[in-house]
């Protein structure tokens, strides 16, 4: 069964709620509770909960635990998915450093650059190679995910090599969208989107309405 | 009129698009190249255009500057927004680079960190402050929208000082989520939901179907 984009993105959200909550001691959670955090309505929540088949909310509500493991087996593969990132500018080395250690299930094994001074060395936690090895080193350290955090104007000529080296995922945090085969998943986020998004609504609001 | 968030989202990629094309010394474009460009379908390009009160699209398509004013009409303020950045490490300098420069309507004004080594510094090309003068420089910049990029255990208290300060949009990118008066418009962006979505429909690729 393959589950819609939206509920996929609403059960990551969920899980890292999910995990935070734990962190605080708290073992319990009602459907309205998770709901507020997401500023999400409670039916919306039961709803997902209710297509990945769980929908055992007690009187204490959710077992935290118990969702955490329902929802991993839906997102996660039942080997870890090795990740490269392309471009360890400032945006690389935040996301290189955000993840490792966060999911046991998706873990950053190689980094790649141009820049000499950044190629043959460690930085932030792992290895970076130059782009000009990158097949080499995808199929050694079986590399299924890539995240391009590069200068956009390279993003169009890391598609290729990507292809080439049979990546089969992509998040592209470039502000120019790549072409790639319709075999490979495509994720695009600009940065410009979401903070848009925040200035339309904030002038919106300034003309009156204040509900979201 | 207040647009759905998807559309609004929509308007902005297609705006990047068409600057990208603008500069690429493309005039022209249909709207199944647009859909294309954007793994969408012509019809929803039509109907997110004609939502703004576009439709004129000639024989040789729409005209990209022109199209390229309309979206910016709706989704611009008349006067410049200012925007503040909340934490200064990899990430804030990533995020201040990136959108300064980029759009003359939203300007990256003022920086926040709490560490001596940035504060009263010009990093990324501005000026970082420490984080209790916030509310003095917001007043002073005429800022109203910030974006949280500090380390996910600060988010909570540091939604309080942005309360505090009158801000009236917030872009949290930590991994928790934040609680915030209905008044101010807030979007979370967690990266680690985009990649594990590319995870998942890896996953699911593997497992037999090719298509997204």
């Amino acid at each position: 069964m393959k589950l819609p984009e939206r509920t996929i993105e609403r059960l990551s959200t969920y899980r890292r709620t999910l995990l935070n909550c734990l962190d605080a001691g708290k073992n319990y959670i009602y459907s309205h509770e998770l709901a507020n955090l997401h500023s999400i309505t409670a039916v919306q929540v039961r709803r997902d909960l209710m297509l990945i088949g769980f929908s055992s909310q007690t009187k204490k509500g959710y077992d935290v635990k118990e969702l955490i493991d329902v929802i991993g087996k839906i997102l996660d593969s039942s080997s870890a998915l090795n990740v490269a990132v392309l471009g360890m500018g400032n945006l690389g080395r935040a996301v290189t450093t955000y993840f490792n250690g966060k999911r046991s299930k998706l873990k950053i094994a190689a980094t790649f650059d141009v820049d000499s001074n950044k190629v043959d060395r460690v930085i932030s936690g792992v290895n970076c190679y130059h782009i000009r090895d990158f097949k080499t080193i995808v199929q050694r350290e079986n590399i299924t995910i890539a995240i391009i955090t590069s200068p956009p104007d390279t993003a169009k000529q890391l598609a290729e090599i990507l292809e080439g080296a049979g990546i089969r995922g992509v998040l592209n945090f470039t502000t120019i969208p790549i072409n790639i085969s319709s075999n490979v998943y495509l994720e695009e986020f600009d940065m410009i989107t979401s903070i848009e998004k925040v200035a339309y609504f904030v002038k919106e609001m300034n003309g009156g309405s204040l509900e979201k």
